[in-house]
């Protein structure tokens, strides 16, 4: 796909150190791998700069289990989000190095840790207690990537002294999630105190017309604060890849 | 209706003051009057303690007319809401007396001023410029019924500064009116600096995910700030008749 | 944040009553608790005159009992909704002094009891059998910020003679919160009955194009009767609230 | 299509009455004319007892000149449905006995005047004056079928005065076609005063929340009055027709 | 409410049969019983002519068998929908006379049966199997109330030859419930085939587009046949109790 | 139905070789079968070449095997969808020839097989693996009438080798049904590398703004490649026999 | 993309017939053109084997007519879709053999006529008149890729003879385009009728409850007839492509 | 609000340089000015590094003008999103330093130039020509805050050539904007080929079920390319401003 890729293959079936016949067959040995249920894709760790991840809603543990024994066998890091607790004891009962973050509902393999990067902490901010398990999945998916996450928890809008205590610590951080259900009204009032990115995570949290989570997605984006950015409704992990991609040495 | 109307009715067919048909007579001659287009309620106005209001959208001049003309021919005030400001002209020029507000989008004509009510201004707070004509349909209508609207505009959640500084006088209102499209995030910012009643107005200002209005509405009804209430999108005349019945000298 | 704290403060620094660090770390002393999981806001119920409250849902046992202790601890009086009795029966027996309502599915620790407010009862009105647990959850927090409720339940507008036959007292209650679901027409009519406030309370009762709540949350915003002023689905404590705020001594 | 056709049909071709190729023609030479941009049914005015009835709207003068003159060709009557004042009077100038109707937007050829049926009058109530011209749809069209409409207009549960005092009238009609936007809250009411049929019609007056007529179609479809039945928004049209299916002398 | 009965009353007082308070007490003494959980309304089923309907979705078999003895005290009929299978065996084991109806999930206590009414039957017609259950609620309510339900299953557009074959017994009938879940098409073709009330009842039967019954909802509301009418998604009932209130006898 | 059907039967009757009520019930004895719980359509197999199909989801054990039975008794093939694994094995433990495939969630009984169709396979490509228990419906349904899958799993638009890698076997299929969940990208970008039938499936694998498919089902009806067309949300069976439609031999 | 070509083009490098740079220039130079405010995709057309095709909403004259330009210097035929009459008509003074098609809003220029197909034609069904410009657009679409349409209009369901009569028709398409509003229920029933394939077109025509076409679309997707396929509302372009795709001669 | 300030100013006051008054007065001079119709916040340019910005829908030309004219008066640059045409002119007319252009519906006054910054170009891509005004306004605005836009346009999905030959100019960008209406899934594809930021833009170009640009919106946030973030529908200024935040020199 990469030009320079196909330049240096071309030029080697120019000086006849690759026949056609091997050419097309290495254009087609790209680093993938169907293992039956799945077609893993080892070239996008390299690609991306992070370990692979298995979204684990909806897979069996039969299934998960599978595919991260592929991966480790080639030596890549594995993260899994979405594994409620039983699913994750299974698990790691049968993958010893599988370590799981109940309150995350993440687990992961680290066969070799994701390289350091000179970054400042990532401030992971929720508007309740209750996104906190979102935030969770944000903290650890960070850390996954090589990124350090500062936790400030429970500073909605309602009490906005909590907040404004805070705002020296959030003016340092490299970017800012700010998690918020209900209203989802957090992100614009961060949004106005700070300049760095601010990702805007809504959650399902609330009843009625929090409308699972859709009333903080729509608040979001038509948030007052310019250059908020949104991501899917309870997608903590969302938000700290678009992180990843935004600070540098992602790639 | 009325129990002690029926007693006193019942007495006096009791005492023979009353024939028994009479009595049927002014069981239906209640103050109602029908002119053909509308019937015309003269006794809600002395039952709310306001002027006769007029919904004007969807209404022609001669309805809008002859409504008035009726209303003023037994001594009461009234006031008409949603008239696009070539209809208010029409109106004028018809009815000398009639007064019409056009950023408001309101006209009335006074018979009779208001009682004055012993109680403190009424906040009337927007989010952006663009709320301000749904903040005159509100100020307007607390002036013809006899409240007095303290306007703060402009003072929105991204540049939160702006808000802070008027905290004072905020506090200083009787009933709080804030008004806000887009998000819809302050008057959860609002209920959490006062302790008094929050009446939250969502406006159909913004677009896309700002859903005519829509967002603006859920993101209130599900404010974190307990005890905000809501009125219709856009309604600045809901919002003021929401503020007459919880103030005293209301009926 | 409040400019009269602010000046005295300043006024104790001009004089060297307060060094500057202290005066900075006053400003940061404000009276929140961070417990890990919460960070508990003791001078919200200063602020609104009102015990803590606790959004039960979404929240373990043991957090609940975190907050709860936190909150006793320093002598105030707290009161948790949206816990279902299996929920609500582990906290008692954890915390003796908590007193759970099955019905509301709140439950509350009395520190102190609230103080009497010198107002008329709230009038809490249904529109049928089903709507009654709302009704309940905001009889209890009524009760427990200082108010007295008075139940009417059962009188939905498909037997107008229900409600008719208990005008009189709607008309002697301080405020009336009105609960209805499916088409949501009780508040209209009540709003047309009597001049003091209205708080309309969308229920999820109903099926089909009762939309879980959503038609009758509509068919209160844009109620003919002017003045209402409406909650969340279901939100039997936000119109509580709503009550608290429009009425003498709030605050 | 019918059964006893089918053997009358089959019992001529046996008794050699009928050749079968015959028989085949007449079966395809059921009561239809192609006349290129419609496929006229004059078997349904048949079937139905009603006049031909055009929907106006999208349709160009052309095409509801040609349609008319097809139907009219042929000995019946046709009313035409949702066409705009200016399109009515090119109709009019074009088809002499053309009659206009402009608040309800309807017209009409009468070649021979519908049966007199021998039922009460459909009354015909709104809750607004705004909802007059779908009310009017509803009367033309019952007056072209042969049924009488008694209008009684704008009384909304907002004063419910208004509606008591004619509740004698609405229980000696035939049946209640009941036209309400906003909250759609009076067909409810109405349904609980008779009980003879009630037919709800939604219309999309109102704003915001009233969602162009949603709000008040869900509110009645969910009515809490037993047996009230709906058509679509501002069908004032389908209303009458329902009327006309469950009345004696339909067919 | 009923001017006559005014009328006889005033005339008691005004001839001294009745005292002043005697007869407000007459007023407020209408056929209500207030039983804690609901205030029943035995006046209702005078009013309408049929049994009294307790909706049981929701409520406690306590509850129920309250109110059913309640009812049957007076000598009431009473008709229970929406109890599942294993309430409608707990209540039968309390109340003897209950008869359960499975498939329907309705039961009913027959104290006296209703009145035999002179009407043809009335088609019941699904568009598919999974359509019987609200087939059987609108028949067992029809029994309930004195009227004849003729089945008419499994006979959807797809395959048109089943219900063209049944056109007859269709024209026969009364008034014909169509009960189609899905894309909802029945009653527009049963709407053009048939001269006699069409009453639709979308299902919630179908996925994805179907929407859990509103495709079906507004398919019906939309039916290119005129005069058809529609009630709630699944409500068997309402349906039965629509043609109660079109056909002769009904009060 | 059929014009050649009916010229014949008339010619019979013609001749005199059949009367005109044995004729007419030649006409009503079409080949259905009213097993009570449903009329099963035996002539539906012969109109549309394929096995007989049960909808599975909302019917009882009981019902599915009643149903098999009858379609078996007459010597057609039958396929269920939608029948969850406990139930297909009771099934199974019922009808020993019914041969149940869980992940497609599908069972089926071959009385003869499908005829061999002269067509090449049916790619059946999937976006993620979640997607699989669909896209096995659509390769069972498939197979069931003759069509041969070709299985392409787990290559979505984000890691777009692995798909462009497989262009070839595409380009090879007779058909290609496309089924993808979240964003639902896949069709658009296989409809722009392919020029025969693209079916497109959507599926509910996602959360949030995933909608439950219905994200994805707008995404492919308004796919910028033109010509692709969509079945109904995770309707595997509905691609499989939009293919049956589509290619030689299906009628 | 097409390995045959990446081996080819391998092929000739190994052999010295290209350079490696010559190579890599060959792979870049597929055949687009960029004219500013297009990429124009020159391949497209030899790769589906169609006319060029424009999407005219929201494009000036200006635009398409550069874009038509474009594809008629290299010999391409060219087809616009949705461009309005006035629209049209200054495209047709600019390029003299553009031919506009008023009913179907579209417009092309035929450089070289589309190869004859050796399929019967394609019918094009419209439930009602007003259907019929979609229809047209279908037909159009239809010439211009070589199919030939067979126009069977206003032949819905409420009126089932016009349509029964017609079946033999239908069934002597190759495949069936229905297209209808409202309730969206011809599919159902043509799909029954029919065994080849049916693309079913949802359209905007109704109001209220037809959603704008979404109920004619949800309606179509849950149709109950099977294998039928649906396109987005309005796209007579789509359906005619998608009948390309499906029928022998489109690669 | 910033710490730091506050600390000085207390320093100040402590040592009498300030009085407690003044201090007062300092904390309410924030760099605030009210010209009547809005809050001019000079801080927030300060604040972000940012040009004033003003959004133009729902403003009108005097007050656009009295707003520019303030921001310019105090020697800060403005820039006017979302004014069309003939507004635009207008406001040139009056402010002569005014640049406006067309295509992008933005306009500004460049007091001093943003300054320079050491990063790459931005990518803004469009999938479709009708996207271009939106990407236009996104180019605008960074052009006007200091960044340069690199526009790759028209190369959607379904011709994936296209885009596949300026992967290598994606690669490069230090930030991809990815503009698409109708299916919205270009920044799927666009993700999974670059590391970099990637801002999504929905457009609500497209008909029927691309739902006014929301089908895109959900697609975009549902994206199986992990990290994309995503703005307002239409809102090619917050894409901007979003990698304004994003990238070094913002703050």
């Amino acid at each position: 796909m990469d030009p320079r890729d196909v330049r240096e293959l071309l030029e080697r079936v120019r000086t006849g150190e690759l026949a056609t016949d091997q050419a097309l067959e290495v254009l087609q040995q790209l680093p993938f791998r169907d293992i039956g249920i799945a077609t893993v894709d080892h070239h996008r760790a390299l690609r991306q700069g992070v370990p692979e991840v298995i979204f684990g809603q909806g897979k069996s543990v039969d299934q998960i289990v599978a595919i991260i024994e592929e991966i480790v066998r080639v030596g890549q890091s594995v993260l899994v989000t979405r594994i409620e607790p039983d699913k994750g004891e299974a698990i790691a009962a049968r993958v010893p190095s599988f370590q799981y973050a109940p309150l995350a509902r993440t687990g992961k393999v680290t066969v070799k840790p994701p390289p350091e990067r000179a970054v400042g902490p990532i401030a992971v901010v929720t508007a309740g207690t209750s996104d906190i398990p979102i935030a969770e999945e944000a903290a650890e998916t960070l850390l996954a990537i090589g990124l350090r996450p500062d936790r400030i928890y429970d500073v909605g809008v309602a009490g906005l002294h909590r907040l404004l205590l805070r705002v020296d610590e959030l003016r340092h951080a490299a970017a800012v999630i700010v998690i918020a259900g209900m209203e989802g009204a957090l992100p614009s009032v961060v949004g106005g105190l700070v300049a760095t990115p601010v990702i805007a995570v809504p959650t399902s949290i609330g009843y009625g017309a929090a409308l699972s989570g859709f009333t903080a997605l729509f608040s979001m984006l038509t948030s007052c604060a310019s250059g908020v950015v949104v991501v899917n409704i309870d997608s903590g992990f969302g938000a700290a890849m678009a992180a990843h991609r935004m600070l540098p040495g992602s790639s």
